[in-house]
């Protein structure tokens, strides 16, 4: 049964978070401050940035030497050649590069900007150092719900989103790098419509319109305030991951 | 301010909807079934099916004589040429064709499949309709606004979806095609992160974020629940269309 209501709330600000930080302690620790028990179904929603700095993704620029190809490719986008060393480190290909941006395949298999490395709302340094992706963000997704349902009175989903642009589409929208205990992609086919006939659209990426709702509230400027409890999201609890969401190489027509 | 909150609540199923349908008192009925009241910073969400109802945006394929191109197309596609006759007179430019899916530049600018011309959940005669999108979603959201305002306590912005596909990620999400009242792209540039730097992610697509959301309550299958009430949405009241969201041409990597 879906649920007619949807909720969505952010949690309050967590301190900064370095490297070990103890999320699962930090998120229920918010929970409490805003009188709010875990229920079956919830989906807690990180920001991917708590994440990559918990888990000590922070990299100083000064340890990295730049290859040749990361000096060719920095001239070609006007970037620093040591942070397109560690974009070409974190990615498969690169698939255009432009002034300002290089689209890569990541190594999660994800399209996207500059290998998703940031250096907004990185605090040490400024420009001297650049935050990297989780190094695997289903697993931490999945590890993150395990510890929290050992302590919690429900096991939530957990969903790690960041901010992607689109081919065609300005602006960016948040979508789900990682996901446990919900079905990101959900399969709808054999499914009939309102009169009986075949559904035409038959795999909506769930987690993603999750993340894009979440980011709403989260924000990108200072708010910090990374995490978000979603309430009667549909198909929650279930299971999947956020490498379904990526197209396989053989069916990708753009690229 | 941004909320902390972010609520959405699906209104009760409405009746079917024909040409003519008068949306505007179906919205408030609906509202009132639910005992909600609109206040100032809602929106309401609506799927683009029954816009283009009601706007009789109906088709009937035996009307529709296909040209020699649409013939050809559709042996590539394995569709309707009627159906492929309509894509091609609702399109500027098809991008991409294989076996089920044509991938066009749509009048409106967006870049999608099959031109968002949709067979399920169309009532009458099966396989021989075809629903086109509405002609001007924006202009489409301007005049419900409009005539919601005139009949309601407080006036909410509108938005009109749609489901698409992404280049790179499987599964649809929900994105805006028509909006009024909020700033559809969200633009942030100058502003300041935590720690001072500026922002990398300078434009946010807020209302195809909404779009999404709205889209986890509709779902896809059968519960024919079109419309979605948003409350707590950052930015409403404001000001932008859903052609804010077309990546120029000129700035297009992927085509």
């Amino acid at each position: 049964m879906r649920s007619d209501e949807l909720r969505l709330r952010a949690l309050p600000g967590l301190p900064e978070i370095g490297p070990g930080a103890d999320l699962c302690t930090l998120i229920l620790d918010g929970l409490a401050a805003c009188s709010e028990t875990l229920q079956s179904g919830d989906v807690l929603v990180l920001a991917q940035k708590i994440v990559s700095k918990a888990e000590g993704r922070l990299i100083d620029l000064r340890d990295v030497a730049p290859s040749a190809q990361a000096h060719a490719l920095a001239a070609k986008a006007g970037k620093d050649p040591r942070l397109v060393e560690l974009i070409l480190r974190e990615s498969h290909e690169v698939l255009r590069c432009r002034p300002g941006v290089i689209i890569v395949e990541h190594r999660l298999g994800f399209v996207m900007a500059n290998a998703g490395i940031d250096q907004s709302n990185v605090e040490q340094h400024g420009d001297g150092m650049a935050l990297l992706l989780p190094l695997d963000p289903d697993a931490s997704c999945a590890a993150l719900r395990q510890q929290l349902s050992a302590r919690a009175a429900a096991t939530p989903a957990v969903v790690i989103i960041d901010s992607h642009g689109r081919a065609w589409r300005q602006g960016t929208v948040g979508v789900a790098i990682g996901v446990s205990g919900l079905p990101a992609l959900q399969d709808l086919r054999g499914q009939p419509d309102r009169h009986g006939r075949p559904l035409e659209v038959t795999e909506v990426g769930l987690a993603d319109e999750l993340a894009a709702a979440a980011s709403l509230l989260m924000g990108q400027a200072r708010e910090g305030r990374p995490v978000v409890l979603a309430r009667g999201v549909p198909g929650v609890p279930g299971t999947g991951c956020a490498r379904d969401l990526v197209r396989p190489r053989a069916l990708d027509l753009f690229r």
